[in-house]
């Protein structure tokens, strides 16, 4: 199958094309209308997983369930997919220039990809691409970055690819200059006479920087930050295009994403939201991502209320307190802490500390505004405080953290895994308890079955939904299962030793 | 010798009772304003370390030298105290209330501390004190800082102290009430009607809160919090007390602080700046802090300059670029990065663009404004970019990262210790090196020679200064020597243990 991508920057492309993305379950699991509301059974609560005869790359495993009642629609999303991005025409350098990427589908018809294949030809570059995504307050953010978000990072790849293709090119600073020349302009001469700088240079190993010297430098950037780059603005573009089309077609809601880019060697895992990525390697656990919550993202939260108090709409204070103030305490002294601090300390309540605080709660109930509890993702460029005028998307971020594994370095065994998961998973299984389940489960596998981490990934929701009891979902040690929509992925890692 | 402290918050009594503070090295090493002026030689440079008559608490070791002529004084200072913290009188609640610390002082003609001590009596609280201080601009600041933070942070522990002196008390979140009654006011139970929380509560164990549960809900607060609340501010207030009395005292520049609060069996490190503390124990190398700089902070820089956009005079723009952009450039595309990016990405340059960049340079030479190269610290309210009216101090920070290592835990044998160190020290030896050479120089020395501590950080400064040879000051394998100032303490930890 193959997808002509053209003019992403000059028109909505992708949602005009294909007249909005309609819910449905993810595609690579080639679920029939009647499968797909069979898995919506909120009381059976059926674990899916991938068919027999389709495989995704690298034989990754995936296994999801929907929620006990909390939505009606498993508001969880998933892809997966191998792109190839095309070389931009020679001697092209602007960036809006029409382009192709050829998507590699997701396997139908249980054709299997090729592995060891990374360049389709001296022109083209590979990448695997495996995401999830977690929807709230509506499916419609969820579906459609689960359909567009890779083309955005194919498009952000392409305008890079020459450089990252070539082994030892330095990234040109500046695209079109082979030498780099410094004639001063006025504003850097006028910038020469500044302060002598007050720190740091006179202490450090040599002579304080001439003028000259210091206008020469120029910072190295690496191969590896610029797919960083490519990512961190794919979602941002991912996330304009949401704001630009949500009415005209009806996107609802947001939801967080976390994505694994497979590129010349490298892990790439960005996040944005509480989903998590861990490697399991030889018994260890490398977390792979950290989640952004009220709690995790306090201090920068507050921060910008205190700049911008006027997005707290008189309503709310950017003050923490351990729990609501109460009138009459005003005048007493009461436990707070502002966007500078880390620990807590005593201060007397005024008036204004009766506002509702910005963030509120504690771990799994912790809420930005009363109203939400991840604060990166995409979408929600509606969402308000209900009752209010008070938009929520100001505090929120749709920039992933991007973390790098360095894959191609070492090598990996068969129960060497990447394991991804929206926080259905998480919120129930702890990181070690995730790895003895995989690690325990894998070790107990026919090495040949080519199905051991769909196995896995049906495996590890099972332990995370539990099963149905008398007052509801239990797990081990008769704990509560989780309610939500699960979604698991098990990634093998020796395939990308054996792809490059 | 017994010092009174009345009144901080009612008037400025720490500076008016001592007409200004005057320039001098550390008290405790209780030199003589010959000796002072002999520290003084940029040529020389002798390392200056603690008289055989004196000894610090703890039997701690400090030695210090003076820069290469990056300034007539050795900006650095350093403060070592053992503080008494009285009780205020039952039934007081009021935060101004008149209260009196007791310095027991550090250690005049040669008088060692009693260790095994902590309380001085039920009433009073003691704890150790030992500070780094790094001035730019002026040494004004660093030394007011150095005679006045530690009783800033008294008086902050005072306020808590009733509650962390008494083990198992929870921190009342509210000071004077026993037991809390939770009528909803008109404001909360508006709240209560606000939106169904949009993520987390339903599917997290157990089901969503419910409005009842939700506004019993009360964080607990930790007795270590309440520490470290205290020194965030602290750091605060001497800030403040810095900027209403500079003009009056004539207090220039700004400086680094690093301190260490040793407090019921925990080592607090509160760091604001570009100093450092590891611990070094059983061969283990254990960061107590991390550096800020304008590259450590980049992202926080960009995004403060981002929103408030006035802060950067139409001079600068928080974009960063590898190199500065010249005229010629715009209409081609460079690489940039903005607050919400780690990695790189290519943009087409504008006009904008042209501005000096807000963070520019790398490494030891990366400034903020063009102008300073660490970015917390006190002071620095009058500093402004040469020739205009763009003031720095805004992107400052005075507030410390505050890290807590369980001394009293567990056991150290004498060769434990914590090295705190200024720049001038970190800037030409790696952690390993300088946990090589005091665990090697440790070990050589006789355990029970009192001095062993302090000739450790003798030949820690010596091999961050160097030796003069031809070409300027040299360390090992011929690399430079630091020309900056240079202060250590080696803290032994043993005593820890022995004084709980």
């Amino acid at each position: 199958m193959t997808l002509n991508i053209i003019g992403l920057y000059s028109g909505s492309y992708f949602l005009t094309n294909s007249c909005g993305y309609p819910y449905s379950r993810p595609e690579f699991l080639g679920l029939s209308p009647d499968e797909v509301e069979c898995s919506a059974d909120h009381v059976a609560r059926p674990i899916v997983i991938l068919k027999e005869t389709r495989r995704l790359p690298w034989s990754a495993g995936y296994a999801e369930v929907i929620n006990a009642g909390k939505s009606m629609l498993n508001e969880d999303q998933a892809c997966c997919e191998v792109l190839v991005v095309k070389r931009r025409p020679a001697g092209s350098s602007t960036p809006n220039h029409p382009l192709t990427t050829r998507r590699r589908s997701s396997l139908p018809n249980g054709e299997g990809l090729v592995l060891r294949e990374c360049l389709d030809s001296a022109e083209d570059l590979t990448f695997n691409y495996w995401a999830l995504f977690d929807g709230h307050a509506g499916s419609g953010a969820a579906v459609v970055a689960s359909r567009l978000l890779h083309h955005h990072i194919a498009l952000h790849l392409q305008e890079v690819m020459e450089i990252v293709c070539t082994p030892n090119l330095q990234p040109p600073t500046c695209l079109g200059e082979e030498l780099l020349n410094h004639h001063l302009t006025p504003t850097s001469q006028r910038a020469l006479t500044r302060a002598a700088s007050l720190r740091g240079a006179a202490g450090a190993p040599g002579s304080p920087g001439t003028p000259t010297t210091r206008f020469c430098t120029e910072k190295k950037i690496s191969h590896e930050s610029l797919v960083i780059g490519a990512i961190e603005n794919a979602f941002k573009d991912m996330d304009i295009q949401i704001e630009r089309e949500k009415a005209v077609y009806n996107i609802s809601g947001g939801c967080t994403a976390l994505v694994v880019v497979y590129l010349l060697g490298k892990l790439y895992v960005g996040n944005a939201g509480d989903s998590r990525a861990i490697i399991l390697r030889a018994g260890e656990v490398i977390p792979m991502s950290t989640e952004f919550t009220p709690e995790s993202e306090r201090q920068r939260l507050q921060f910008l209320a205190y700049m911008q108090p006027h997005l707290l709409g008189n309503e709310f204070t950017h003050l923490e307190f351990p729990r609501r103030v109460q009138k009459k305490e005003v005048g007493k002294r009461m436990l707070y802490r502002d966007f500078t601090m880390a620990g807590w300390a005593y201060k007397t309540i005024e008036d204004d500390d009766l506002k509702f605080p910005l963030i509120y709660g504690e771990g799994k109930k912790a809420r930005v505004l009363a109203t939400i509890g991840v604060t990166r993702g995409l979408g929600d460029h509606s969402l308000k405080v209900h009752d209010s005028n008070i938009y929520i998307k100001p505090f929120l971020s749709c920039c992933p953290e991007v973390r790098v594994y360095p894959l191609a370095q070492s090598e990996h065994g068969a129960d060497d895994v990447l394991v991804l998961g929206t926080d259905g998973l998480w919120d129930v299984l702890s990181n070690q308890e995730v790895a003895e389940a995989v690690t325990c489960f894998l070790a107990n596998c026919d090495p040949d079955d080519q199905h051991r981490y769909t196995m896995a990934a049906q495996d590890l929701v099972m332990r995370a939904r539990g099963v149905l009891k008398d007052r509801g979902w239990r797990i081990s040690n008769d704990r509560l299962g989780s309610g939500d929509d699960i979604s698991v992925y098990i990634i093998p890692l020796m395939y990308g030793n054996k792809q490059n």
